[in-house]
């Protein structure tokens, strides 16, 4: 893995919580994106090399909508960054990790994504990410 | 804030959980270090310019004690590097969010540190931290 290339933060709205980040970061939100095949909208800070993600759900069947209802807004994810994600699957099919899908799957600021399940990864959401070259 | 310094987590056994980030992050863990003041024993991988912080509470009044039986084992706070950790509290203040204590503390890895309350950050527990010199 090279660096943690986002985390991401799970929060009720985007419209609230941008503002409160600007602040707490204090940098502005470079970037909205929606990402519609995981219903959230997204929004994008810097911090050095890695990005703060915030995650808004834009339906009920959403992830993001689960995850709030069951834990309240908070840290969701930690996305690594890799050089070469179905390389980097399959080592962690073999050392025993569980992936969430088989291939990787297209995910917001044009990456290929894939999730490990968290009942193996210390209760903590894991993901990769590779830019689309 | 400069970067994200680590992303710690809250474990319940280093003994179980440093061989699995060993095999997740495909790095060696490079330090252990007690913060007895915290009752914590942490474990450092490093991920490009960012540490993730393993935390295994070595006492029950620990604040990762409280954590593991109220949460689980998970992510639990986010670090940012700051250059100056006291014009960086002062700026915190004026802007409203809560500073857990007044004065910084010493932290793991030779650190002044700062926690800010999560009531006022969108439910994440923020570190701010600056390198002593």
């Amino acid at each position: 893995m090279l660096k943690v290339e986002h985390i991401g933060i799970a929060v009720e709205s985007l419209a609230v919580s941008v503002p409160l980040f600007e602040k707490l970061l204090n940098t502005p939100c470079y970037k909205q994106e929606e990402v519609s095949s995981e219903q959230v909208q997204t929004a994008f800070f810097q911090q050095g090399e890695t990005k703060i993600e915030l995650l808004e759900a834009t339906g009920s069947d959403s992830a993001i909508a689960k995850f709030l209802a069951k834990k309240g807004a908070g840290m969701h994810h930690i996305a690594f960054e890799v050089a070469d994600i179905h390389a980097e699957m399959a080592r962690l099919k073999e050392e025993g990790f569980v992936l969430l899908h088989e291939t990787p799957k297209k995910g917001a600021d044009n990456k290929l994504i894939c999730f490990l399940h968290p009942k193996n990864t210390n209760g903590v959401l894991i993901e990769i990410c590779q830019e689309i070259r």
